[in-house]
């Protein structure tokens, strides 16, 4: 049965697993002390045009945010996230059991605003309460959406005023980036936040997050925490090799857009059917609202999440594309919803 | 400059890859749920005779520790170690970044006996100390000895009577199993602790450590701490893959034998030029004590790591080989030493 | 200006102090493990007809909640409470700093039910969620009202159904005890909950509180995590003088019953001119919604609290009362709301 | 039966009572927010000659040294502490429950010196290892002992040069100040330490230390993280009128010099009868070594705690005196001494 589940179901790129293949007997120095390390993280540093980054290249995505927000928080600090993001859903309280509250907010569509920011901070005023210290926003976030430049240049503006760190968590911002209706650019996100991460386990690589540290406050000792949380890959060349690879030319764009144009395919034959969506996503993430019995007849086909139940007879699904979904699959899916 | 630095600095066997390669495009479940997590848990599970064992792939050892020692201690136990384990040393003080207090002992050899424990707990009766709960061993230990089926027997003997819990970090097991001064099976390392694990990382795969919690009242929603921990790798299969592969017949186990046949090369040239060692070795990492200008011509055609100052003329260094060290290079090391 | 802020704006009853008095050159063990200690636990566990209970007398509130709290859940548990709740709100994120998320949830009235919980329930069913396992509820509420006994016992049984621990703040549980409206007995609340705390600061004691915990599953080792959390007072016997003093006859419980006198006074009072209340509350914190103008009036004369901005023009405020309350200053309050 | 088994066997020195009783019925502001707490402040400030220093009023010493030592180092930090020190033995691993590692090093007579510092660092040079930070050392020590001017200068260069912070954990900090060895002032402590707590327990308070932070780089936020702790007392205006007694003229160092009277009384009859003594103190914590079947003796008609087993024959036992020790009491311990 075909999975439009997520997009971690298969392996990688085939470029990904020839570099793999072509540096295996190569001796290099652990820890991701290694050159092909250092060479990604020149490609990354030359792709945001931030020569002054730090860059860390980390496992997997929850230890990325449980390893960051730990390290960039004092004890008595909290995060801001949307009541969808991942830190407080998906993470089984990752974040808490490193010691720190996650305080979250309603969104209409898994965007944070300045002004719920702010409702936030107003009803955290007294030291009898944790001190908002980081907002958390994922770029595309877990419903699809998108952050426009000018909606990141308002949060960017409003925790400046407030003393606030942006975090920008980018399990998928190669898919956010190649959006046709993105504005931002990689370098954007790095002047516009002050630690964000590159997905790669979602868009090509085996396994990988990039995690770039723009604010020179939170760079110090870094290292430290990636060890102290387990994080710290022995093989750390491995995180090299595989990003070096997505970012010495266009293969990690051209694999975003890739499962975009996958995405945009059902997106357009959902839409055609009538079909209505829990967020209009222009991503590889996409929440079509069907009937019951429509869910049912295509589970018997197709794996895929359930996101939210709307009503007794309607569900919201996830369908998710990759780099990997073929288009032959995708067509069939779409062929085989006409019949439906 | 060859480096004789450690057992990751290569990549993985050849077969690793090559199963990699063969199911790259096979669409699994993601989180370790996956049908090769399933044959490679049978796989291991068969090998230890043990089908009520628990297993747990994750990425590294430092994430095993820390996720395994968090999940079995309540808060005010303790882990005892020797002061030379990998938990005191080298993991950034990831158990106590957990809330747990590491009891460390010196010892002579790297290993902990049952006189060292009685002396720990001897020495913590009182609920104004931490209660010691878990003895930490590991096997390789990081000074290369070994623990003999007797002395496991002893502390297992000892762990029982005094309610503690025994936990191997089998980074190295494979190294320990197949050296020639090994009488332990991996059948009685599962009867003989509460919970250990199998390293991969350091014999032939890319990454990966099968943990295995033998004691029933540990195992209880363990996948949770694995996710809350930042260890449950999304494409899990990975790890299964890997597993499956270096277990479906004997390969484990002939990469792990090939490292001691080059560590023991390297031991007799040593022991041949009158060298005395730290410890008495038989696995992977070797100890010679050398005088300090020997030491430096090595160093000026191999990596190695200083493992200790024995006085102002002698340093002990660490010599460690793997699956993927070449005779050849041991041969020129060999050859090399003659000259010096 | 005389102050209806707060329940712990005075030192204790003149008993307490003559108690201290008394007893102040005696010589007793420390860390609560002298005969006074031993004394006031046997009165509480009569008291509550449940011999088998244990009970640790600890210094604060908070102190209570977080030792108790962290010692009860494994780690990748959760405590459920209202979004009033005392944990979410004036802890300071001293639950989340041992480790665990608190996830809440909207009331009507500080209260939760077993709706409620049962929805937090299902929207945590998967291993990347934390695992809720504790139920936290305050009696009286922070908003000033109670549960009935029957309200209790659906919670109880929601909870055992659930296999959740339900764990009773009873900062303010003499209020609740004594309302007019309770029919609950303090065996009940033994028999009914995992653990609850009978507060004393708030009650005419310096400090203290006394948690009780009655399941058998919580109670091992419960005095080190005391210590571990720094709540262990050296001169424990304070401690056990003070609640010796409040339980040898009915003290506690007429301290609670002029509190509560004293707030259905001002309650009256502010009934008859026609003000609503944000809730209901028969105990010792009223919560009165006031014009704005009126607000301020009563401010130049008084020192109270806002509780909540209710509109433009209106503004709900926290009158408390205690064992301290004195009549004549209640009467003048009344007298002064007449003529504004 | 008499005890001589620590400082905290007794309520309070009678001007404490009487200053608590004074202001019972006194309404005042909770969270140590109110104006005693404030006069204590600055009669602290005075003393100690430091207008800039913050001072923060906590109830016990492993509160103290908790909430301190985890909010002036980042995750990643340790502590060094003597083996004896108060953190690593008797505060139930409060410091590692925090998430940090107590590196301990072996000392003669409980006192850290620069050597035994240097070599701590020396051996944690790496970032596999966590990163020393914090020296804790308690004046006077756990076995008695004091540091002169000229040590506590050595060490405050020491930490100077080693960008570490020195905290002095002062318990007993009045007996050390009055001691006829000792040279510091409490200006001289203040000066050259970042932070350090003054000991109102162990000195004639009922409970209370005082908390004073001299380096403005730990000040920010403090009371949060004692909050989140557990430690702020609702009732705080108790810490200001106990420290405001102690401190308002001599009282507090006039307890310290009574104990010490008594102690140097007990050492000299020991020392008359020939007995040795584990350390050289000169203060109110003396640790005589003697024959088993005098301790046995002693033990029948006194309390008191046995320090150490010194061989088959010999222990050295622990007899401390305070602000409550009668006169009469010693005498009659001297004579029955003389009679064993």
């Amino acid at each position: 049965m075909y999975s439009f589940k997520n997009d971690y179901s298969e392996g990688a790129h085939e470029r990904i697993l020839n570099a793999l293949i072509k540096t295996n007997y190569e001796q290099t120095d652990g820890y991701s002390t290694d050159e092909y390390t250092e060479n990604a993280k020149a490609l990354l540093k030359k792709k945001m045009c931030r020569e002054d980054a730090d860059i860390h290249l980390l496992v997997g995505g929850t230890q990325v945010n449980l390893t960051a927000i730990s390290a960039f928080l004092r004890p008595h600090q909290a995060a801001i996230g949307a009541d969808t993001s991942h830190i407080n859903c998906h993470e089984t309280g990752a974040i808490e059991a490193t010691g720190h509250k996650v305080i979250t907010t309603k969104t209409d569509d898994g965007k944070l605003t300045k002004e719920l920011i702010q409702r936030v901070l107003d009803s955290h005023e007294s030291e009898h309460m944790v001190q908002p210290k980081l907002v958390y926003i994922s770029n595309s976030t877990e419903l699809g959406t998108l952050y426009t430049k000018s909606e990141l240049v308002e949060l960017h503006r409003c925790c400046t005023e407030n003393n606030l760190l942006l975090f920008l968590d980018g399990a998928r911002l190669g898919s956010a980036l190649v959006s046709e209706e993105n504005d931002l650019t990689l370098e954007d996100i790095a002047n516009l936040t002050d630690a964000f991460y590159i997905g790669g386990t979602k868009n090509g690589a085996l396994f990988g997050e990039a995690l770039v540290i723009c604010n020179d406050a939170l760079k110090e000792d870094f290292r430290y925490y990636i060890k102290q949380k387990g994080g710290l890959l022995a093989k750390g060349r491995l995180l090299g090799i595989q990003f070096e690879e997505l970012f010495k030319d266009d293969l990690y764009f051209e694999l975003a857009r890739h499962a975009n144009e996958m995405a945009i395919l059902l997106k357009n034959a959902l839409r055609e059917k009538g079909y209505k969506f829990l967020t209009n996503s222009s991503t590889n993430q996409q929440f079509p609202i069907l009937p019951n019995n429509v869910v049912k007849m295509i589970s018997e086909k197709y794996s895929f999440n359930i996101e939210r139940i709307i009503d007794e007879d309607t569900t919201a699904i996830r369908l998710v594309t990759s780099w990997a979904t073929k288009k032959e699959n995708v067509i069939e899916f779409i062929e085989y919803l006409k019949c439906i």
